[in-house]
């Protein structure tokens, strides 16, 4: 028979461990739950001051109102009242390459920088120096740069530099958030503009920073929202809008004619 | 125009605000994420004490090993790896009635019984009463008793006393849990057997005791379920076992006769 | 080593079957789709009669302009571009109890009624007397009978009378839609005023007379849908509209103050 | 008020529209399921012979057994089997770039290379030759053909031929099967060895041909694939087999110690 090992839950008929603890004496009132989620996707325990980063990035990506994934999940909820799970699920499921692309697409962008990279640069003028070439060389190439930019926060996204400050309090501004912070500097030199580094992007850097998996920084964006969704439908229940948001949409339904085409079946369907 | 309010996230230009608070001053390193999701779905911030039961809750139900969800979301992952929300998103579609129900219905049953009950019982005895009373009506009903009996945890589910002990040390044993308790109590003299009183149902007592919507119980362990679910992935990215899985049940695909059947149809199809 | 039986699809280095049939000799450019799926459902071919009733409870379902589902599929896809089988999915999750859940929970309410009945009525005058004990029992009970009224068409639903035609000329009126007309004809005495019939009623009546699963009746109005939300992604592609609904939602974001509480939480969050 | 227009279903009180045409009369049991969804992709409605390639396909991608996707679909319908939609959209969740992807990567790669090519080869020579260009330059560039090659039907897969025939005999052979055809005799002399054309490539190749929207290939690979689902589930209710596929990975469950780490939290976590 296989054998499919796991480090994570296991049980005996007297016993339930997580990630080898106990998880009732050791775990349950002991290990706050974005701790858990951290010790989960590495299987090592966070210190403190990891966990106030990580939470941090928790906070500014959990909720941003009605966005397409919180319209989703409330019209959703709306057809099938039955099915909470597939509210959040359909909510997620717009957790992709727009809207909460950005934690991803800016963690592997600034790994692919500085992996492998040895040594690192170690004061602001190294690291000014090599955001410069990244940034000629992304502009070189026509390629945008992850986490620069907003559409409405055009003067300055207020959970970059507050991101930056908890991490620098923490003593954990690694290698990721140093060059973010120096692509913050020295893009306008470049690209002729000034730009804000986005809370999205800055997000993406702390986590890197953190050492959590570059494949799933998506994922913890999508666990901050899954509890930003369940607020959502909770709102939804005191106070109801999906039907009306519905209805904005259908009531102004006009028929159009279909696009002109030939109809090349019009003598005879399947059934003709 | 239609309006649609909203308390949760709100931006301007210059500011971003959650549940009415400055985001990045207020929230950002300040709030925890199991403190910021129990705030998001009451509107309300949650005491110290009420985090901790809540995060105790989130902890007992985030993984169980290779259940269903866990097995869903590796595979999924291994077909569409493109995709972390669409396999987050498979493995939560499994929180249905019976692997993540007992949460919900548990608490459910409980407020049927409590709701609306004025005075409440104020010692052991009176809630045996009317938990006994509760009992003997279900059995009459031939309806089981949610929360009670466990297929592994035979002799006793070791969460649910550390949850007890838990909400008795922040003082926040509500009727839900009161009777819960005595349910474990009495239902031996009326069922003629002893049952444990299952981690998933007092997880149920214990949130609908902190005043947690009852139409999201379910939520809460889609929410836990969700950074369990992270860690299978992050797990399966270290160690893959997902194609091992899936070549475990194809190879074994032996093509079977169809079921007999009168073939109406053999003469000609819609394209015969 | 578990085996895994199956008669639907199967391999070996040589061929492919489905169903017990050679795919690319027998299947392919042989069966319409309409037919496989009634196929693959049933593990029976089904005749070119059952076909045409099936096919055409799968148009009367397929789309019905900007629905919930709909919505969420475009939103989805504007969201998440990269992944049609997140936009897809999402839609289908609101395929649940209110809005795509009458053709079942009309099949199964037919068949609860006529379940086990011997004989069955055999004339309008027998099936009209079922009906009437039935209306009067569910209103007895306070019970709503299910695919009976519209909130649109309240005059009568143009696909009904249609259904009942096609279902007649291909000989395929069984007991279940007999039974529904009768309630159609009686339910006034009862009720005090006429509703109409409606067309996701009649398409559960006419896929329970056609034998599918009754367990799976809300899966075939998934599949129909399947169809419609392809359609609706496909004009999003031509003229899209997705951003414009968001943005008529969020434009019209105004903040409000959460509901009132007791901050039991001020002085001191997890990291205070 | 914001306006949104569709050509697809629209409704007032007496009347239901389907791009264009009167759902009732001349849709129902006029139009097959495929020519339907045909017609709702492109807004024209197909020929007979279109509907019969298409149709082909889809029966060619409609199940293949105990896939991912179908062991997926059982699990989740084993967990939540109160919601048949969560089930299929689990299902078809794993329709990404691995499994489904084959379909719509093979469209767009030899929609890449016969776009806005004018004229185009007008022989099997001519063919042959932009053939052998291509696959020069992909192995130049050391990227894979799409549709090229096959885990199982080393030595050809059986759909292939049957769809070339198919749309042959349709008069439907375009410059994408065109191509895929030549690539299939031209490769081994640059390749070195000789591969199978596989059926999901050829379906690409025949879709596009079809003037399908390249953006929604692998919708048509889903569409045809929730037929396969319903016939898993279907086949699940009658002889069940998910439990007995979870039970085989859960009881191998053997707990493993977690990965070794510094655990620089042991001293405290957030409610230590």
């Amino acid at each position: 028979m296989p054998d499919y090992p796991t480090a994570l839950g296991a049980s005996t008929p007297d016993t339930i461990t997580l990630l080898g603890r106990d998880l009732a004496a050791d775990v349950m009132g002991e290990v706050g739950f974005g701790e858990l989620a951290f010790w989960l996707a590495t299987q090592r325990r966070p210190a403190p001051g990891e966990v106030r980063v990580f939470e941090a990035v928790l906070a500014a990506l959990a909720d941003h109102g009605f966005t397409p994934t919180a319209i989703v999940t409330r019209l959703t909820y709306l057809s099938a009242p039955d099915s909470v799970q597939g509210a959040l699920a359909a909510g997620l499921l717009g957790g992709g390459s727009r809207f909460l692309g950005v934690t991803e697409d800016c963690g592997r962008f600034l790994h692919d920088v500085v992996a492998g990279r040895d040594p690192l640069p170690c004061d602001d003028a190294d690291w000014d120096e090599l955001a410069l070439e990244t940034v000629r060389a992304r502009r070189a190439a026509k390629q945008l740069i992850p986490g620069l930019g907003h559409h409405v926060h055009k003067d300055g996204d207020p959970r970059t530099p507050r991101l930056f400050e908890i991490a620098a309090e923490e003593g954990l501004v690694g290698p990721h958030l140093s060059l973010f912070a120096a692509i913050g500097r020295v893009h306008p030199a470049v690209l002729g503009r000034t730009l804000p580094l986005n809370g999205a992007g800055v997000c993406g850097a702390a986590l890197a920073d953190l050492g959590l998996p570059l494949e799933l920084l998506r994922g913890f964006a999508l666990l901050a929202r899954t509890a930003g969704l369940i607020g959502q439908l909770a709102e939804e229940l005191r106070r109801p809008v999906a039907n009306e948001i519905f209805l904005s949409v259908d009531l102004n339904n006009r028929s159009i004619p279909p696009v002109p085409f030939t109809d090349a079946g019009t003598d005879g369907g399947t059934h003709g």
